[in-house]
This record gives structure tokens, sequence and C-alpha cells, in this order.
């Protein structure tokens, strides 16, 4: 799966994610009084006006970049009308050529971790069938729980083409408060970085394993040390943009052949039209708005490789 | 919300949590034969099964114990249709007077963390209306973001009497695995106790705050040490039972007042028809099965009491 997404980022020339995370408040007046004429100010009017603003995004943007990042939460807030969109929005993408990390970060004891990799990555088994439930490329894990707890997706990962990105360094502020902790003498992000390239060790795909990690732009010391850690794990790197990080701080992230990782950014590019820089596309013209900054981002990311 | 539940132990005598996790391979013949017959061996099939399954087992246990636990997962791998069982057991525990602890481990950065909050305990604006997604009373969450991650969750306990159960130390095989090293001396689970007691202190609901730990039965040395670092914290107990820890390992999890734990089991009472010990019950009287078993759990853990 991971040669799939390096395929992609050399033919659309940019390792830049486009982070589905729709807040209604984003979400421009149009939009939204369209919606809730048609279904209430209810979930399900606050779910069709994100689907709304999602397909306009997409439509105007799918060309330029390998990939998306529905962020679940964001949906699941709305409960199942919100979540019937988020699955939806995986589809569409995914007609659309695009590849898909499902922003879940799941992770639990062994058994039940072998249900959320069958949710997101995998297949069911229902009687003589075979189901697929929300059927995300890519999915983001959180590996506080050890081996038992992401060994279920890293077996889907290699049954199915799948891959996974597992949290190591996070992009937020009080990150540090347990990953930079000294064990041992190095961090605890470094220990799991270290698990990380084990697991992944019999996931290759190329030259990079389908199994990643979560790196933070917002650490770019961090991530220069990670990045010599552990040389054959893509990086899902949040924080560009939005959270703080500029494109040099990116720069560490990547591998001297320039790949090695994918740059994400949500509020920057859904909500660019809400920037001064990109005012004059207006809300009517918000999704000519994202598709210019995507197009920025990419050149900004470009400079520095 | 914690009053409610010390409430309800006192009044059931049962510190006893239903794991309500359903396995398509534990629910009976007769039932997955109805629901396939009805829906199709797809995921609305399974969903209706699943639906039926834990309606017989509430339908028989509600009277015997405070709260359920429904574990997400099960739900989530049967993507929309699942999710939405999920929902509707939630409503029914509810409705039958029951707390509804929503296990789903959720913890990101600060503003997805506030969206999972809204989605599992707080309620969404829309518009000019205030709507409820899945509307649990309490939740488990991830603490490796640190605390900009947990606010937005303790923020919802705060603002609507709701709880959450933070991971401390889980049950699994291999939690020692970052849980267990060594940060200045002490193991990392005791530096996140010391943040669980930090977060629940301005949550305190009579002598216990709202928020909670996930501390595992199968590790009782370390569930000792806990409960004496954090004696105004109640505790959500996996791991008795299936996984392996009997009634004495529980012992340490209670303060001496009898208080201070909550117990799951899952697997031991939702699928106890297949013990050797219930077999008499036969698949049909499988939810009398595990009312037996929800009898026999209380009266063990009362006699380490």
């Amino acid at each position: 799966m991971i040669q799939q997404l390096i395929q992609k980022i050399q033919k659309t020339k940019a390792p830049v994610c486009i982070g589905l995370d729709p807040m209604l408040s984003y979400i421009p007046e149009h939009i939204l009084k369209a919606s809730f004429r048609e279904f209430g100010e209810n979930l399900a009017g606050a779910a069709d006006a994100i689907w709304n603003y999602n397909r306009e995004i997409v439509d105007h943007t799918w060309d330029l970049v390998p990939c998306v990042k529905p962020q679940i939460a964001m949906y699941e807030q709305f409960g199942i009308e919100g979540l019937k969109i988020y699955e939806k929005t995986v589809r569409y993408c995914q007609e659309k050529g695009l590849l898909v990390i499902g922003d879940a970060k799941r992770g639990d004891i062994g058994s039940t971790s072998a249900a959320y990799a069958t949710a997101h990555l995998g297949k069911v088994k229902v009687g003589d069938s075979v189901c697929t439930a929300f059927g995300t490329d890519f999915l983001t894990v959180n590996p506080y729980l050890g081996t038992d707890g992401v060994k279920p997706f890293v077996d889907v990962c290699k049954e199915q083409d799948k891959g996974i990105f597992v949290l190591v360094k996070t992009s937020n502020p009080s990150s540090g408060e347990f990953q930079d902790r000294l064990v041992e003498g190095k961090p605890l992000y470094e220990h799991v970085a270290d698990k990380v390239v084990e697991w992944g060790r019999d996931c290759m795909d190329g030259a990079y394993s389908n199994v990643g990690a979560v790196v933070g732009a917002t650490y770019p010391e961090m991530s220069a040390v990670l990045r010599k850690q552990m040389p054959n794990t893509y990086f899902l790197v949040p924080g560009y943009g939005a959270q703080g990080a500029t494109a040099l701080d990116l720069k560490p992230c990547f591998n001297e052949d320039g790949f090695g990782a994918i740059v994400n950014s949500s509020r920057g590019i859904i909500a660019a039209y809400k920037q001064e820089k990109y005012a004059k596309f207006g809300p009517e013209h918000f999704a000519e708005a994202s598709r210019q900054a995507v197009i920025d981002m990419a050149a900004d990311i470009s400079s520095v490789l």
C-alpha cells in the first residue's frame, strides 16, 4: 500500500494530504442554510452540510494530491448521521483515485484491536459472506497498549495490503508530557519508534514499510532524530500551517531522496477561504480557495526539498 | 456522575459491569439464523443478531448490576449498521436504568478530543438546536497525547456531569511494554496516574472524582500501589474472568470501605453459556446463563471484600 502512496506522490509531485476535518464553523453559510432547510437544524442537517462541503473540496482538489485524511471524530460528533458521511466521503475519495487515511487513532487490547482493524482496514465474515465496513487504505493507531494492541493492525496490513501510521511523536503542545519522558536515557517516543520499526519489518512494500509513524512537524529537532532512527518508515506529518509548523520545519521529516513523509493540512486547506490570503475567493468559491491553498502548500514544501 | 454509579453499586450490592462486547461467534445459532433469514448474511444481518443477543442479555441482567460497558469496536466492525446497534444498545440500557460506559478509548489533539467528547458524552450545537450523538454516561480515554488531549473530556465531565476512565495500567499481556517503563525511578503508568489525579481534582462528585482510571485486574501488585496513590479515583477494572484475574486479584483495586472499583466482565458473562459450568442452560437459554454468571461473579467479589 505504501508504494501506491509513493507512486501517487511522484505523480502529483505533492507530498500533501488534505485533512478532511470539517467543523460546522468552517462551512459557508449558503451550504449550511440549504442543508438546514432540507433536513432541519439537527444531526442529519449537519451531516448533509458536511457532505456538500467535503464533496466540493474534493471535486476541486482531487487531481492535485495523493491522499486525504478524514478525522473520524469530526463525523462521530454527529452520531450515526455523521458517520454515514464519513463512510460516503471515504468512498467518494477512493472513486476519485485518492488514497484515504482514516484518522481514528484506535488501539486497545488484542481482540478489540482486531475488531478495529477489521472495521477500518479489513473485512468481516458474516455467515458465508465477507463484508467491508469502512474500508480505508490507511489508519492511524495509538501504541499505548503495546505490541499485542498493535499487532492485529499489522496483521491486516500484511493480509490485505493496507497501511497504518502509529503515533510516535504527536504535534500537540502537551505531547511531551508522556512521550518525551526519558526511559533509559532516551525519550519514550524513541522507544515507541523502535517498536514501530520492529512491527514494520516484515511488512515491507518496496523501500518502505506499510507500518508508518505519526511524527508532528511542530518538533523538527525530534523529527530529525526519528528520521535517522527509522529510515524505512513513512511519516505522516501533522502540524503544518494552522498548528504552526513551516516548510523548513518539515524538511527533517523527509529522507534525502525527497520521500519518506506525507504532510497533512486540515484547516489551512479546507477553511482556506477564511484566511486573509484567500479572502478574495469569498465563501461562495471556498473550494477554489482550497485548491489554491493546496497549490501553495505543495510549492512551499518543494522549495525546501 | 460517579455518585450515581456508587448509589447503583450500593443498591445492587454488585460492583459489576457487564461488558457488552458481542462477537458473532458468541451468538447462538438460532439468533444468527433468524437475523440472516430476515436481513441476509451481511452487515445488517450481523447487526440485527447482535441487537437481539444484547437485548436478551440486558433483559435478564439489568436488575442485578449498576452498569454496562459496550466496547464500540465490536460494533464498529460492522460499519454503520453495527454502530446503529451500539446507539440502540446504549439507549436501551439507559431506559432500563443502567449507566453506560462507552468503551471507546478515544484521545487525540485538543480540538479532536473535543469532538470525541461531544460525540460520546456531550451535546453538539447545530444551528440553534442542541443535539446529542451517542450520549453515554462514561467514556474510556487514552492519555498518550497528554493534558491537552484529555482536557476536553474533563471539561465535558464538569459541564454535563459525566465521567471518564483514563487508561493508566491496562490488562493486556504487553501493557508493560511502554506503561511499565521507568521514568525518574517510577513506572510511566504512575506518572499517568499522577496526571489523572490532577485532572480529576476539580471534578469531584462526593468522595470520588468523575475522572476515573482504567486499572487492569491482571496486575494486582500494581493495582495496590495505584489504589494508594489515587484514593479518590474510581477504578474501572478489566481482566477478571476470561482474561485470567481472580477475585483475590481484584481486592487491591478496592478501598477499605468496599468502594473505589467497578469490575468488568465481558465474555465471562455474555458468553457464559459456552462455559462448562453453565452448559446446562444451553444456547436457547443463553441469557439465563448470563444472569447466573453475574450472580456468581458478584458473590465471588463479595467473598473477598
